[in-house]
């Protein structure tokens, strides 16, 4: 996208969070989030395929970040060790969207349409992790498993990141897989 | 509910997934599923709230045993290997569904309004499943990542089973819980 296309898309971002945050997901239209941005509804539509689009905005920057920083993780490393090393790649993409995501949240969960599209995301992403770790040469089976504990855990950590207000996502990161570590010792 | 509101469901609920395949999900309705049924349409609406719901009856009878079997765990049981146990225990249900599972997947599948339902249902019960930790003296932190990775490891059993098509679905659960513990040996 030029990088005319990525203000634009932005400034629809911020107008869509504000008039959601004012006059509630159902009370807004497509054509007040455009016109609050100063761009026709037509634009909004080249942008985003429907209203709900619009809060799902950041998911295809972070997909493309966690694929890379998987990549990017050294040959030979075993995969769920790997993840936790991407993430960590992947950490400053979420500290950065922060305050979209204070909004969005919120709003997410005033709408199951909304919610429900969120899981769906959450579960691409995994589909996403797993294919990266399949590219690293391992087979479908543990792919799909380490790419689902390694999501839940990411998505753990970020949770009790903006719960207790921490300061420090990559200490959070850290501790959950610690967590996780401990958790799968009774299994002996 | 009394017996012959079950036999209603279960007619019903067998009714919609013939419609359902021979006409699609969206080429069938809650009136063809209540005459296929030999009821009316209002008592449709008694025992399901839209057309969706039907696809997803049996989630009820599915989380009431999955708490049930965490609260039957011997006190003192670490928490994953708590969920692991408690899994042996649904797994009857699991297997008793099978038959409806082979049709309402591909169902599922096709719709993506179904497969966001789907998704909200799963996360519906990781809560569920964290609150019955919690209910075994856990705190939040460490029920929450429980019930996550545990329900991970539980949809992957049931997803290898279905996709092997191998014989036990108890081996299954024994095998990926195997998994899991090897996997996070990298974490050291």
């Amino acid at each position: 996208m030029p990088r005319d296309g990525r203000v634009v898309r932005e400034r629809l971002q911020q107008a869509a969070l504000e008039l959601f945050s004012e006059h509630g997901y159902d009370g807004t239209t497509t054509t007040q989030i455009a016109a609050r941005a100063g761009v026709t509804e037509r634009t909004y539509f080249r942008h985003f395929p429907d209203k709900r689009e619009v809060l799902f905005a950041t998911e295809e920057e972070l997909r493309d970040l966690t694929t890379t920083s998987i990549a990017n993780v050294p040959p030979g490393t075993a995969p769920l060790l790997a993840l936790k090393m991407a993430f960590h790649g992947v950490v400053p993409l979420v500290e950065r969207s922060r305050p979209l995501a204070e909004i969005r949240i919120p709003i997410i969960m005033t709408a199951p349409a909304l919610l429900e599209r969120e899981y769906a995301k959450a579960a691409a992403l995994v589909t996403v992790v797993a294919a990266a770790l399949e590219a690293r040469g391992e087979t479908p089976r543990t792919a799909l498993l380490t790419a689902r504990v390694g999501m839940d855990a990411f998505s753990t950590a970020i949770r009790r990141w903006n719960t207790d207000h921490s300061g420090d996502l990559h200490h959070e990161v850290d501790e959950v897989f610690r967590d996780l570590r401990s958790l799968t010792q009774s299994l002996d």
